[in-house]
């Protein structure tokens, strides 16, 4: 990694520019499909299935038996670790659900709040090199807890038509509803518009490449909600000498084998600790199975040397890195600092991987420096928020003079009309 | 109001489709002007302050001086009422602050969430022929109680330059740290990307015209985050017997009021309720100061006849209102039933416009049907929840294997890689 000396505050804009991410160029081709989707339906999708996954799909719905069969063809370790990962998650997002509090705002005025479960969502799973299994617990759980009344799930098949069988048991451990076997564009389409066969959602999550990722923003110009912009995964490191530097090449390497366009970036006040951690990387870079995409990913990445650590973490404000990890003495007391993250891990044993998979927290987090104005995939985002009030007599009359008068400065009679006439 | 009788359940969707809101044909004029302040900065915002404000700025922010003049350009009658309204908001914003919990998923796995207000906000009112100093408040407040450090402000100057004293006088009682008086699609753009003299935010909030509106849908692909989708303002009335038609009248009034394009929507179980609605919207229209406005938006809106009252509900899940008024006996109960809505208001005395102003709730909803899947602003709208963790040895023991398993399976070994170097 490139190592770069106490550099000023005013370049540190220009050091934490990410490689670019513009999707502009895709729009063309990805409004295309979602424009073919939506006029021709189910015929669309078996077209775009044949030409991008090489698959003939007579049927997209995975039936039950598949799904039996998924569970017959898991080790049961796997089985078991999968189901020890979902309670994780479940008993960290159920601490999320909000009581309904009601507030008398004034007398006679009572005002709540309650969540309901958005009816209708569509969980997008990637297929590809890896069969991201996990993605479906984080999206899954959630989705039911809030209580979404159908949640379905769309991913690809292989050639030969058929899901993998551990995204397919995670699917049924969770409880999605349906499972569609189609992936890419075409299935952000069907799930935003409907078809004979998918049903439409309103709102849709989950990770995929750019095509999926330009499908998201665009569908959401027209209403159906997403998850939140999507970019490549980061994990930024900040480390002093209490650090392990092979536990913190570990977990650069863990983010960088990622994708080529992943991005690291470790933060220091000790000079002796970057040198290590660049030796550590060169060892364990060569064992590693995704070592050319790790690789590739390192070269966007850089380490930062500071005077303190409190200046570290400032500058990481600056970044908003969608995972942090605290690999310092006084962990805790940085960690109150931290103003821009996705999701923070602190000491030396909070590897960015426990939470990917086991710890409970979301892995759903916002990159690109979105991580300043939009928080992680939660049981809120699975949720609407519906205020309720009701006013008695006595409560109109207490605030019906406040209201007539404002509505008047803002030359709205109707709407103070609406007071005058109840107090007659 | 046009009435329609015991619609089949297949003709609600059509029934209850909207007037058509499309943005498309003004991106390309929005799209250059956005490209313009981008570049050019502040002369680009004088141009177009010419342009379309008709008048010549000098000078963007709004000084002390006339902030404090504002102050004693206002009666007291509606200060005191603004405080009021002020103090209500504040109520009920503050109880949805999240305290944090630490949840223990595993022995020696801590997790828990904390909400950080985001640094840098933008809040956008719009001038023109009503001076909303009401949504100053529904968006100040909840800004300051989330702790955001900066909270912009842009307003649109009269062709003097001169900036409504109650949208000023709202901005310092709730906190607003900078005014500046440009409006327009100039303001969403100088706030999407700073200039020199306005600073950039992170979140864009507040309602606006057509322009304006396709602006934040524009910017927002960008990575600045916005409130929510808008469209026009819209209410649906449910009323059985029990409801006072003037009342209910006034309701659909104080709704069409808002612009030509707001719809209301009125159902009922009970042919006479809406017969004595619609003679009442007829004499209350008579004097009305925006009569020609709300006559126009009662031709495209609709009253409802249905065979009982839940089946209205029903119906009106599916039109997802941004206000619904519950105007009906055992109203409650009937609540209970609601799942798409932006908020609800119950009984006789629950007037929108108590929501609109001073009851404590947000006035600042989704539309357009939007509320199947967006909450209205509130607390959340102003934070980023941020997940921590922190795993002792013997928390990455217990879940250790468990990561293992499930990252091999997914063909990620460097992520694999962490856990195992650590349990060495």
């Amino acid at each position: 990694m490139e190592i770069i000396k106490y550099p000023d505050k005013n370049s540190w804009k220009e050091i934490l520019q990410r490689p670019s991410f513009s999707l502009i160029e895709l729009e063309n081709t990805v409004g295309s499909i979602l424009e073919d989707v939506k006029i021709n339906g189910d015929s669309a999708i078996q077209k775009y299935a044949l030409q991008f996954d090489k698959v003939k799909l007579n049927e997209f719905k995975v039936s039950d038996n598949e799904i039996l069969n998924a569970e017959n063809l898991l080790s049961s370790d796997l089985k078991n670790a999968i189901n020890i990962a979902k309670q994780n998650i479940e008993t960290f997002h159920i601490s999320q659900k909000e009581e309904i509090k009601t507030i008398e705002t004034t007398n006679g005025v009572v005002c709540w709040r309650k969540s309901i479960g958005i009816e209708k969502v569509g969980l997008y799973i990637p297929g590809g090199s890896a069969p991201l299994f996990s993605t479906v617990l984080m999206l899954g759980v959630p989705a039911k807890l809030a209580g979404c009344n159908e949640i379905i799930l769309c991913t690809p098949s292989d050639a030969s038509g058929k899901v993998n069988p551990a995204i397919l048991y995670a699917a049924q451990l969770v409880g999605v509803t349906q499972v569609y076997k189609i992936g890419g564009v075409q299935a952000i389409a069907a799930m935003a518009f409907g078809t004979k066969s998918i049903p439409q959602v309103y709102k849709i999550f989950g990770p995929g490449n750019q095509y999926v990722t330009c499908a998201k923003q665009l569908i959401s110009k027209e209403g159906i909600a997403i998850d939140m912009p999507a970019g490549p995964s980061e994990v930024a490191v900040i480390a002093d000498e209490s650090c392990i530097p092979s536990f913190v090449a570990a977990d650069l390497l863990s983010q960088a084998e990622h994708g080529a366009d992943s991005q690291v970036i470790l933060v220091s006040n000790n000079l002796n600790v970057i040198e290590n951690v660049n030796k550590e990387l060169e060892n364990q870079l060569k064992v590693l199975g995704r070592k050319t995409i790790a690789e590739a990913a390192l070269k966007n990445s850089k380490a930062i040397l500071v005077s303190t650590l409190e200046e570290g973490i400032q500058l990481l404000n600056e970044y908003a890195p969608e995972h942090l990890i605290i690999a310092c003495k006084g962990e805790n007391q940085l960690a109150e600092n931290v103003i821009n993250a996705g999701s923070v891990f602190l000491g030396n044993y909070s590897c960015e991987s426990a939470g990917d998979y086991a710890s409970g927290t979301n892995h759903t987090l916002p990159t690109n420096g979105y991580a300043k104005s939009y928080s992680g995939v939660s049981l809120d985002s699975f949720v609407k928020k519906i205020t309720f009030q009701k006013l008695n007599k006595e409560g109109l009359k207490n605030i019906g003079k406040t209201i007539e008068l404002m509505a008047q400065a803002e030359g709205l009679d109707a709407h103070k009309n609406a007071v005058t006439i109840r107090l007659k």
